[in-house]
């Protein structure tokens, strides 16, 4: 099916670090004060049932399961009452990274830009309250990742205001929401699979 | 004249970190083993003679004179002696940024990618030596970087190379080349101007 499901084609996708309480409380890390944004470029995005090519450059490829906001509006400088009028829906998303480079970079950004490090789908869904799905990931089928998104430090409508502060998001631009704890590697021929309430499930294949 | 002068729209932005062996040494840092690589989004894009908008939330805002790449055609694990043949040309790249929010931040994204954030132009110019060219910035007509990018510690050859080796390059993309010493603040009401010999003088107005 590709990409089809995403009714605009995105031209940018933002994520968010740290943002599930108990993730920070395994990584014996603080609450941020503020959202950490990064970004993966659009070329990074596949759909669901195809195939993340591990790079040759990497030694370690992780999954992250994540839930995924699709704008539907040109916005700039919203508050946070504003923004679910201004949102399509909600996806699932693995912010796949290769761990090695990323601990090598000063910088995320190499670390998960690769061609295919951005599955999304299997479609957008509107009617459900984001704060409050469970997420969670399957490995060849065994359960790593097992949250819920009520963890968020950050909420849905105030990671959306957050960055419509800094940057005009326009129709069909994805924010990923951050991952649970639980992340783990990936191998060439696993399946990798991140189901999310009342969405579905993203299934890829590594290779 | 706003963004006509660029034929493709582009689907991302890259951008290096430092690429200038006298702005190293200047900072007592060593030479980087590889490119470190972030990202703005294409919304941050201003043309010439538009305005650089101060966001409330920073309190420094600089200016990086840099020389960007124009892609042309779609490539992917290219070598660097094919590099040149994808290149569409060459213009100046004012890579903005609030300093006070990247040094807070451990990503460089958000620092980087607010709107108006990343002026580029006056035009395109293809027939030059990319990796010898003088770079100049002015601050209200007052010189303050002056380097050349033979002072590059990767050329432009191994910067698209690299890239292309992590994430497919499309036509339009832009790739920025780092800026060498001498950065320093901007104001309301400043005049900021990027000029790189045979392609012309980027300027802009902070308001």
């Amino acid at each position: 099916m590709g990409l089809s499901f995403l009714i605009h084609r995105p031209t940018k996708i933002v994520l968010v670090g740290l943002n599930y309480k108990a993730h920070a409380k395994e990584l014996n890390m603080p609450l941020p004060p503020e959202p950490i944004i990064f970004m993966k470029p659009v070329t990074a995005l596949i759909g669901p049932c195809e195939c993340i090519v591990y790079p040759s450059q990497a030694t370690r490829v992780d999954y992250e399961a994540e839930l995924a906001i699709v704008m539907k509006a040109v916005c700039k400088d919203i508050e946070p009452k504003d923004v679910m009028a201004h949102i399509e829906g909600f996806t699932c998303l693995n912010d796949v990274t290769a761990r090695d480079i990323q601990k090598r970079d000063v910088q995320w950004t190499r670390a998960k830009s690769f061609d295919s490090f951005c599955p999304v789908g299997p479609e957008i869904v509107k009617a459900i309250d984001p704060n409050n799905l469970a997420i969670r990931s399957f490995l060849n089928g065994e359960l790593k990742q097992d949250s819920n998104t009520a963890e968020f430090i950050f909420t849905v409508e105030e990671l959306v205001s957050f960055i419509s502060h800094v940057m005009t998001l326009m129709p069909g631009d994805i924010i990923a929401t951050g991952t649970p704890g639980g992340i783990g590697a990936m191998h060439r021929g696993d399946t990798i699979e991140v189901t999310i309430e009342g969405i579905g499930t993203l299934r890829n294949y590594v290779g």
